[in-house]
């Protein structure tokens, strides 16, 4: 009789995303994951580490209103996104202007690879999604994040006369993917803010470009981009960096010829 | 038959205020919104936006716990008012000498355009009110806060001396109420403190006569005073201000020559 | 026929405190409020705004959370206490070496004049139980509480060579009971620190009889006392201070010579 | 008849930990607690304060997430273990890369005195198990706890020439296990970091066999390693060190030649 590989259940598409299974999200939310067969698993990464638009949206709203309480996204400050599908590219992204401290999921927009808004949702995009798009497209990252802090911004003014800054020797850098060990030079570059998105877009893709090992960048006096392979992953980069930028920042203030 | 503008479901006035909706609040509280006719929007304006006096004292005790929570009205510090009548002009505002981590609706009071509470409650109007009724009928604000946080304290004296500083470069300005870019130069006065309040709003008002594109300013070693067309976009500009004044005091510690 | 004062209906002794009315505790707990008649008023005042022993407990137990939430009591640090008899006099105050952060009220204690428990209570009074009897029997106070604060600690170290410091011009200081300006010089007097409590609470005496106007004192790198007439207006003067200090030490990281 | 011991109800191993009773946790929760006679507990006494594998993953679950929420375990930092048997040593440790906001008892972890995993259970142990096994070793703690803030991380920076530095004076040392005055020099050594946690083992045990009073230690740029006879005095000195820390570092940026 047929005897292909066994069936697993497939998940319910759409199915609210909760925060203690977000470690595999990509098992239990999006498209069906199908087979457990290895050669599948591998095809199929791409796809199914992506998040339904439901649930990227319910993820979304729970992360803003987490990053308004920890300061790091007051006002209407910060932008949040991640891939819903790559084949054509999609996005889940926050709109425009809306209050983090009280961002829910209708406030979630779904957008193409041009960054142009589906028909039938209200609201406009946040002005920066051309820069997510940039970040998706170079990195291959499934979600990225903007958070806009009190270090951030100072360190970014700071610094940017060098275009940037090391972070060298701390443990926490551990907590950045790909990295096993504190005995790492993280280079965190700086760009001259700007309100023109398609230049900015530009330059972002251009830095990425060049330095494929970051994690993150500041804008001036404008705050961190940070990226990750989901959502889960992502968060982690920004409580690992705003540690790291307070840490460092503190660190400075200590003992100024630092 | 009759042809009138179409009749849109007449709101319930005085239904209690909730988050959720505080971007529309000008849509389901205060005045009934008779017409969506444009020429009744524009004529109407003025009325529909404000609130009724119960969901403002809800919003206000609701902002008042929160900022105590955030270190920005301890103690019985801090007070603040929403327009609830233009002509003849009314606010709702805190009562003086009240706690405002344990802020309730009842201990809003509704003062006349002299600042004279209302026969029937009790409690005495919070001895600023003065200077929320200078602020309301300069800008045509339809709510003023005022905080008093540790950052706005230390800086309305450092800067004293020159009568005030500029808050230059930065993002978050762009949340600032008609503000579209980085590139704004945001001039916060400094008053001197007085416990002549008629003597303190006159200052307030020559100095907003003096500059209009003002969104807010500070009194030396007392805070500050921010305003906006509603208590959701009032409450915006006092997370942008205070966020920018503590980034300001923090990357100057940084730098002493700054 | 009987033509006294209208009687007033008596509160139930030992009801339990709750935060929303407070500022009337004296009204509604402790002993009863028996005539509205301004003689009794006068003649019962000391009597009646003292509270019962399961009044003050609850409320102590309710503030050494809160304090410890706010990093004002961490660890077993901190000792809050209420008046619960003036004749003979009696505390209720927290036991020793008990977790401020899981503060119960069964680990409030109830001490008489010379600082012993009652006989039927298990645990052992505050190690500075002598330091809250010298603060009510000098002031008159109805509740001492000392908290633990990183500010507090800082410059009581920072000050100590003056034996003291002001603080001045800052709006906050009329949170203090009595000061109806900012134009108010509150002197800050700092204790050298010691284990003998004897000699601690006779220094303490002895500071304030000298010093009528004080609000509070600091014990060198060891944290603020402050007291009011009542828990309510003793925890505002917590929160006021704490709130001075923060901003008098930060002043003056901005400007060393300050 | 018998004339034994009388007899004290025995509780059931493995009943849920719960905060309220966490300082006599030594008697209802672990191995039986037979008899009350001074000889029983004497002999008894290292077997009945070791807790059920149970009850140690829910306060450890607990425990991270409070941390984290006070930003001592940011992202994936931070461990925890607490013994659970002494012969054979067994711990209660924190799997590898788990993210501390959202810590569960399921991602507590069974080791042996050689830091390996018990079997059934999935997962990987802390790579830093070696550390808590050499602490538990030498000191013969019940409790082994591992933050990472950013006063620590700073501190263990800035000294970290000098091999440690002393925190003297401050009554917050009284907090620390066996220290009865403020009069009392607490040295904080300052081990180099390293990713080979063999070597690190071997360092902490030798560091801790020369100074038998330490009550903690940093690592460089990594943060805090204490412990007590059990999680609750462990706990308890985290917030004394973390506040010790951060009163020392702010002290020392108030003036810089201290």
């Amino acid at each position: 009789m047929a005897t292909g590989p066994p069936v697993r259940p497939t998940p319910i598409p759409g199915t609210t995303f909760s925060q203690s299974d977000s470690q595999d999200c990509w098992q239990h939310h999006g498209h069906a994951f199908l087979y457990s067969h290895p050669y599948f698993r591998t095809v199929l990464f791409d796809i199914i580490r992506t998040m339904t638009y439901e649930a990227a949206a319910d993820h979304l709203a729970h992360l803003g209103q987490d990053f308004h309480r920890r300061g790091w996204a007051l006002g209407t400050s910060g932008n949040f996104s991640a891939v819903i599908e790559r084949e054509p590219l999609r996005l889940a992204i926050t709109a425009s202007s809306v209050d983090k401290g009280r961002l829910t999921a209708g406030q979630i927009l779904e957008v193409d690879s041009a960054g142009r808004g589906m028909e039938a949702m209200p609201g406009k995009p946040s002005a920066e999604t051309l820069l997510h798009l940039a970040v998706v497209r170079v990195t291959g990252a499934g979600a990225v994040l903007h958070t806009h802090s009190v270090w951030s911004t100072i360190l970014s003014d700071y610094h940017n006369g060098r275009g940037g800054f090391f972070i060298e020797g701390y443990e926490m850098l551990k907590g950045l993917e790909g990295i096993g060990t504190h005995e790492h030079r993280e280079w965190v570059p700086i760009l001259e803010n700007s309100q023109d998105m398609r230049a900015l877009a530009a330059e972002t893709e251009a830095l990425l470009r060049e330095n494929s090992r970051l994690h993150g960048f500041l804008i001036r006096r404008h705050g961190l981009y940070t990226w990750g392979k989901d959502l889960t992953e992502a968060a982690r980069h920004v409580e690992i960096l705003e540690f790291l930028l307070e840490s460092v920042g503190r660190r400075q203030m200590m003992e100024p010829q630092y």
